[in-house]
């Protein structure tokens, strides 16, 4: 069976996407959407399903991450999924060996599944878990990183973020964004790095991934610290509505 | 102007969002979706776009992340956007002050704009960028964080990441994805927060960002290598298929 597709007048659009005509003819002058898929002017014609999904992401990188038209046009761009150019695959086959023996940091000895849960008393089921969402072993074989995420989650269970109250599920959320965030860096690196002299490529994604590291944390703690004042001038925002 | 509220037909559901109507109905069974918002049956009814973009969510988290149902179950619950509970807004109101003095790290004397400008070599514009973005200064005030970010900035543009090949715009990704990382951590600590001994609560809040930093940084490594994996394994399929 076969769904019709469905295509949108420009009120509608606006309608279901939650802004207005104004606002959506505003992004096609500024170029970052394009023309309607089927025109009868312009900036008028019928809308399918796929341009009311752009404008719905635009107005969450307005008006959720607040950021600015020309930050949200770059952000556009490597959102898709379409194949790597030529260049670009052959370039990622050429780096991506040197990048994953880097980043995988051989163990100084095998490692078995029954050694990592008794050093880092985890469960069975714990484990299958996080083996399940990637973020444990590689096809029944276990490298250093895995020794480093199990370290790292003991450390935050010293700390007193302990499995029994943020359970294994939660790490789902990191799956998710970082892992979203994971594919772009890749698209976005490889992309750039046809214009990068051939001898400087390998080194250069070879360390990208440990000399970023320090930027992703502050970054994380800045938007920390911006959610925590969004939540509290809601929350006041909530109270004043309700005592007036 | 108001669209009528557009229903769809469970095979209309299922082509939509790129399932099969078997899926949704196990999904239904296993609770990950609710049942239809108009029912004429169990599982039969009619469906809204609300209901279409759950499941559209939920095939992104099996297919592109490979999050196992119990997960995605976990990770679905903290998506939404409603306002805190009164129990949990009144617990972040208490520890928020004590987790935002910390993370800001006060500078031994005032920082300046033009100071910033003339330390990191970085122009008037792409300092306005970041802070339109977000991620440089509060309200006209500069932190020890926003000195901690261009120091970060600045080390990566040592190794090879300059701004002029990756412009300050691409930033908007980390803006985008490590934000919404850092809107769901918060209301995963807060509403958690409510079981947990009020005395140690606050010491946990300003501990929390510090302590979960090394497990960010190994997951986004491990989904790195396997976001690297990925591209090329779907590189060598596309290959194939071309040269048989």
């Amino acid at each position: 069976m076969t769904a019709a597709p469905e295509y949108l007048r420009i009120g509608e659009l606006a309608e279901r996407a939650g802004v207005s005509v104004a606002t959506i003819k505003y992004y096609i002058r500024e170029g970052i959407l394009p023309p309607p898929p089927i025109k009868t002017g312009r900036t008028m014609g019928y809308y399918d399903q796929a341009y009311l999904d752009r404008v719905k992401t635009i107005r969450v990188l307005r008006e959720e991450h607040f950021l600015p038209l020309r930050v949200i046009r770059a952000v556009l761009e490597q959102r898709g999924d379409a194949p790597l150019a030529p260049g670009e695959a052959a370039l990622l086959a050429s780096v991506a060996p040197g990048v994953m023996r880097r980043l995988e940091a051989e163990p100084e000895g095998p490692i078995t599944r029954a050694a990592l849960i008794e050093r880092f008393k985890i469960s069975g089921e714990e484990l299958e878990l996080m083996e399940e969402m990637g973020l444990i072993g590689d096809r029944g074989e276990y490298h250093r990183t895995d020794e480093e995420l199990l370290e790292a989650l003991e450390r935050a269970e010293a700390a007193g973020l302990t499995r029994q109250r943020f359970p294994v599920e939660q790490l789902g959320h990191y799956v998710e964004l970082i892992g979203e965030l994971a594919r772009r860096e890749i698209r976005i690196f490889t992309h750039q790095a046809e214009t990068i002299p051939a001898a400087e490529v390998a080194t250069l994604a070879e360390r990208a991934v440990e000399a970023s590291e320090p930027v992703v944390a502050v970054i994380r703690r800045k938007l920390i610290l911006r959610a925590l004042r969004a939540e509290l001038d809601r929350t006041t925002a909530t109270q004043k509505k309700e005592t007036p």
